[in-house]
């Protein structure tokens, strides 16, 4: 027998009790914060002494705009139906009348805007406490920015681009923009009649400044791969650009000397610089520049998660997938490894704190965690990879890396959770004896019936992913090779998930009974796609983390071949 | 936040880690038994000095003859089929060539008999190392013994009641007794040309002797409510009555003083007398009769579970309701309680070591356990109160223990396994508004469906209980009663269970998403009815602590109102 259920509960109660602190905003040395602490997401005001906690069990905020924040609360138990709330930094709290929706992103500067979702997906601007519904955008909308009476965003059409949009609360007119039809465009900034913005229109990603009644454009800045930071501060330009899944941070176009790893923001306040930082081994913290360097402000410091590198691997078609490995130091090498495979697909897994990852690792398993195609962070080109192709292209580039990367693992077993569950599914599905095992949180099991049961987001999602084809959503789904599956599978999945529903997982599952297949499934109360609490963190990932002490790393003997009852019997 | 995890884990790992032990055996000094160790079920020969492994992983066993035990093995991961092995005192294991099916119960004297069920149930005796049937039983039939060329055990009929058998394997043919039409009939022993028995068709139960040629009947025993172990040894009756849950050993009628719990049997080897006892804060160990009294030979004494009584209360009909309770150490009176069901029907519970409420009482909860009609133990009119009406007047006899209990307790979680799980389902279906929550393992979802899924034992079963009429399984079928749930529900069960089969539990799982109910469900891999490793009992408990700490114990504030992500928040 291996880890006892208590040692390795304990193993991931350690990765995710660490507090970790998102900073919203920094003003005359008052940080107003995003925090997890105690297991649970709260916002905090502080001024250095006194803290103020502006609000508990928040799902998203935006940021910090003179001293005023907005917070949504999932008030459906996991289904992502939102309600808005405004509050400053006293904690006086003022909620927003909103329909009942899914709000998919929001921003605040003038005015509060947000896009939401329910049967279509609109644009909603308050206008005093009342959420008003301004205009219709494409599913996958987000807005950038509000400021006087202009609404800025990107909106995704049917081929993976995006526009920008600008709405002119006034005149009630939008203007779609883009440099380039096919391009893709994101996070306007509004300025005085300006809008800066990301382009990826002459190839690599740059930052580019358009004028908005003139339509002139302007390059602001270029050399990294993509940025996921913009903002102005006290009439400065702030960046923050990524490469190979780290950043790197700019202040009017100077690099600022930053830690090896993520950047999520910078802010600056008087003389002071502020940033939230992570990597693999950091749990999210604030740093703040001093004489001697950063210094933590709020965080916790290193964690010994294991070694950290990033490799290439080639992929079948000669297209590069870049690659994070974290050799556990309870291992040897080879040793049994987690096949981690990130969700979105349109996400990454960058040099940033991980709680699969740093538990799996704590556990005692190495981890590799390909960024196969459709991943973010190395160019457009390459997250368009996958439209059309979910479960294809992608799918080969991690087996490529699994045979790859053969010297580093013994036996490897598939992980994921929403689109990594899926593709942990299809791994199981269409490459089945590549496996000792597999564990899938919150996946897609059947296309068809999830977006017969989504809303218009995800709905649009499922369109643009499969180009609206029926056919190639049933080739694609998991359900359409649960027969194939050859290894024991763990399923994770909440009962109100409204991203990748229960439904199918049942079907899938009822398909795994009538096949005779080795499973486990864990269904997990008035819980949605994303665990909020502590408690529901460790309803998720412990059920995985005991599937694979069992499956991957301490096998009971004779498992192999199927008997373990003979095992040692004569 | 109440206990984490990992501190729930400990306390279960605690009670589920203690070895126990199980006498099957004694001579010359010489000691087989069944022992739970390192969180698996073996079975060892130990002379004082030297121990010896004669198996491991074993499903069940015969009481130990001449130095020789039989034992079976699952050999389908759960599905309880079984292979079947005769194993010397040095650990020399022949196996029974025998036909792939369950094992109803088997018995080992000069020759290995057992009753095996798949379509239908018959009776198999060992010629060499072969297992041949030799006559067709009736489902839930028991081999009691096999001396020379007699096989006896019991045959249930149609309405409860069972008959003797006696079998001569010479002339193939089988004859029938019962010394009343309607009584029930035990346990026979084989002496030469007679027959030692339980029956009570005399009223209470008694032990008899019946010549095997005259059928001629004589009274060896009475004055206890039930006998649950019988034997000649030395020529000395053994005998161990129960009454309200605890044990009477006698030895030719005179009584053996033993510690008030369970004596589960009695050996005599020369001057040396051996009992194997438990009582609800002793695992089961092996205790010796010294000067000083009884000492422990194996076992780990006593643990503190917290404080047991028993007590009695009036069902609505005036049946009295035997009922244990154990007061938690770690609780306050009232205090929130768990009401755990026991299955069987046909079981109680005792005052015997259960790691179910063993480890509920010591994560700080209360249990009430009450002994609703159709327990065993308190006399077959008791028992089989339940023929025809289970879910009925066995649930208002539960229903009356909580409200007469009220005193003890806050709120209460219906918690049970088998047909606990089965009573649970149908406590939160017929009387929603009772319970704060219930936890069922391995329910019965649906009769109609057991029944269509079912092997003869089982099917005869579902028939016994439910007298064949399709409608009445339909009415007491918790899948009935899904739309009904009002409080979150948890249910675990094992893929490959052949007593109580997932299929319909999925089912009913379709029901509580239809019907949008707060439910968790755990479907264990590679597990059946049984869990047979520390591993498999940790998966089935440990889900089940974790919703009792989440939902009964440190419920999340505000949860009453099903809001609780507004709790705190203005």
């Amino acid at each position: 027998m291996g880890l006892r259920a208590s040692k390795l509960a304990e193993v991931l109660e350690r990765v995710i009790s660490l507090p970790q602190y998102t900073l919203l905003g920094a003003k005359g040395g008052r940080l107003i914060y995003y925090a997890w602490e105690k297991g649970e997401r709260s916002l905090f005001s502080w001024d250095g002494s006194e803290r103020v906690m502006l609000a508990s069990n928040v799902v998203e905020t935006s940021l910090a705009v003179n001293g005023r924040v907005a917070y949504t609360l999932d008030v459906e138990r996991g289904r992502e139906i939102h309600r808005v709330f405004l509050v400053d930094e006293k904690g006086n709290t003022l909620e927003v009348d909103s329909p009942r929706l899914r709000v998919w992103n929001l921003s605040l500067r003038d005015r509060l805007a947000f896009v939401g979702t329910s049967d279509t997906t609109d644009l909603y601007v308050t206008d005093g406490q009342k959420a008003v519904k301004v205009t219709r955008l494409t599913p996958l909308s987000w807005v950038g920015d509000v400021r006087g009476d202009v609404v800025a965003g990107t909106e995704f059409k049917g081929d993976g681009s995006s526009n920008l949009f600008f709405h002119y609360l006034g005149e009630g007119r939008t203007e779609r923009f883009t440099p380039r039809e096919g391009s893709n465009n994101y996070g306007s900034l509004l300025l005085e009649g300006r809008a800066l913005f990301m382009s990826d229109f002459e190839g690599a990603s740059k930052i580019y400044e358009l004028d908005l009644r003139s339509k002139e454009l302007r390059k602001v800045m270029e050399g990294d791969v993509s940025y996921s930071f913009l903002d102005v501060q006290d009439g400065k330009l702030i960046a923050v650009g990524v490469r190979d899944g780290r950043s790197r941070a700019y202040v009017e176009g100077r690099p600022l000397r930053t830690p090896e790893g993520t950047v999520t923001n910078v802010f600056l306040d008087g003389r002071d610089t502020y940033i939230t930082f992570t990597s693999m081994s950091t749990p999210r913290s604030i740093l703040k520049l001093s004489n001697d360097g950063w210094e933590t402000v709020l965080g916790v410091g290193k964690l010994d998660v294991g070694e950290v590198s990033f490799h290439r691997f080639k992929s079948f078609d000669g297209v590069d997938v870049p690659t994070y490995t974290v050799m556990s130091k309870g291992s040897t090498v080879p040793g049994p490894a987690v096949v981690y495979l990130h969700g979105g697909p349109w996400g990454e897994v960058a040099d940033e704190f991980d709680w699969f990852i740093a538990s799996i690792s704590m556990m005692g398993l190495h981890v590799i965690a390909p960024n196969f195609r459709g991943s973010t962070g190395y160019g457009e080109w390459f997250r368009k990879l996958d439209i059309g192709d979910p479960g294809g292209g992608d799918l080969r580039d991690v087996v490529e890396v699994v045979k790859q990367t053969s010297s580093l693992h013994t036996d490897v077993c598939a992980v994921g959770y929403s689109y990594g569950g899926y593709m942990t599914l299809m791994a199981l599905g269409r490459f089945p004896e590549l496996w000792k095992c597999g564990a899938a949180g919150a996946p897609v099991a059947d296309w068809v019936e999830m977006r017969s049961l989504a809303d218009d987001a995800f709905r649009g999602f499922v369109d643009l992913l499969l180009k609206g084809d029926v056919n190639l959503m049933r080739e694609r789904s998991p359900i359409s090779y649960v027969k194939d599956v050859k290894v024991p599978l763990c399923i994770v999945t909440g009962q109100n998930d409204s991203r990748t529903p229960v439904q199918p997982v049942l079907r899938y599952v009822q398909g795994l009974v009538e096949g005779g297949k080795t499973f486990e499934l864990h269904v997990l109360p008035g819980a949605g796609h994303l665990p909020y609490t502590e408690q529901e963190v460790t309803k998720v990932i412990l059920p995985m983390l005991l599937f694979l002490e069992d499956n991957l790393k301490s096998p009971p003997p004779g498992q192999e071949d199927g008997s373990r009852h003979q095992s040692g019997q004569h």
